[in-house]
């Protein structure tokens, strides 16, 4: 076991799945700069400092225009050897959202299409990534039998060390089980 | 939005849950270095391009001389300016782990202590920290209420850039949402 400090060796990208459960729609984009067609939810890597509800955000908003409200934490991805992360390792992140905005606003230089599309319909499209489609899945299933199926909810407690507060993640406990005491 | 490269901005710590389910009991340790007997589940610094569930193994058996096996992910906590990090974040992620062997090595460099506590034990003593308290009470609430309540499952999925596998975790999804095709 090494003894020696240790240095970043993740960068972190957060992507929002901003959906309207009024329609059962949901936001999705075309990159710019990528070959194939592929839907995706919108999303960025973390500045630092940014915690990741706030990551997705701004990512969400600078892509698309569209304001949006973090709810929960649905999944995680590390990758080894990202290409876009200079040998280091990558952990992506995609949050559900919910919008407080509707009306689109595309970011030109980054985005090819945006659009508010059926969550069915992305769930069933070939032309996705295979992560997506697999949360455009899970999603639905969420929207259709209840999101405490499928939300990491968020705590905040206050860290010993830096006087600041930190974010935990994880499955909703009952009731009975969070106050549990001696 | 920035278009120039981003570096990594996180380290990542990860540590294991090793969970006896024939005798409830879950494997806790004592850090040499920290001034409070604060009971917490083996972990440490993941290296460059080690997978989550494999820093797991890794430290819980250096620290303890247990090996264990990966079977989830429970938690993730994000930290900013945490004083061990060198002013980067901090993300830091429980698994679940299944033991395969029971007798205790310790490592007398880092740890004070190290035993089998009783997982219902640990969910109530004073003597943790507030996330150990948290994942002890929601392991505790898996291992009565069952596993799938709790559990972020990993799937592989081929990367088209790299060639090689990467890992996502998040909620187990019903067969019939898994395979649904358009």
């Amino acid at each position: 076991h090494s003894r020696l400090p240790h240095y970043a060796t993740h960068q972190v990208g957060v992507a929002g799945a901003v959906l309207d459960v009024h329609t059962g729609k949901v936001l999705v984009v075309q990159d710019r700069n990528k070959t194939r067609n592929a839907w995706k939810f919108p999303g960025g890597l973390s500045e630092p400092g940014e915690d990741i509800g706030n990551t997705a955000v701004r990512e969400v908003f600078e892509e698309t225009g569209i304001k949006s409200e973090f709810k929960s934490l649905l999944s995680i991805r590390q990758q080894h050897r990202h290409p876009g992360a200079f040998g280091k390792s990558d952990m992506y992140i995609i949050c559900r959202m919910e919008p407080s905005s509707f009306k689109i606003s595309l970011c030109q230089q980054e985005c090819l299409r945006c659009e508010w599309m059926d969550l069915a319909e992305l769930a069933k499209t070939s032309d996705t990534t295979p992560i997506t489609s697999s949360i455009a899945r899970l999603l639905l299933y969420g929207y259709r039998e209840g999101f405490d199926k499928i939300d990491l909810t968020m705590r905040e407690f206050p860290s010993v060390y830096t006087g600041l507060f930190y974010k935990l993640y994880h499955r909703e406990l009952p009731e009975n089980y969070r106050n549990m005491t001696g």
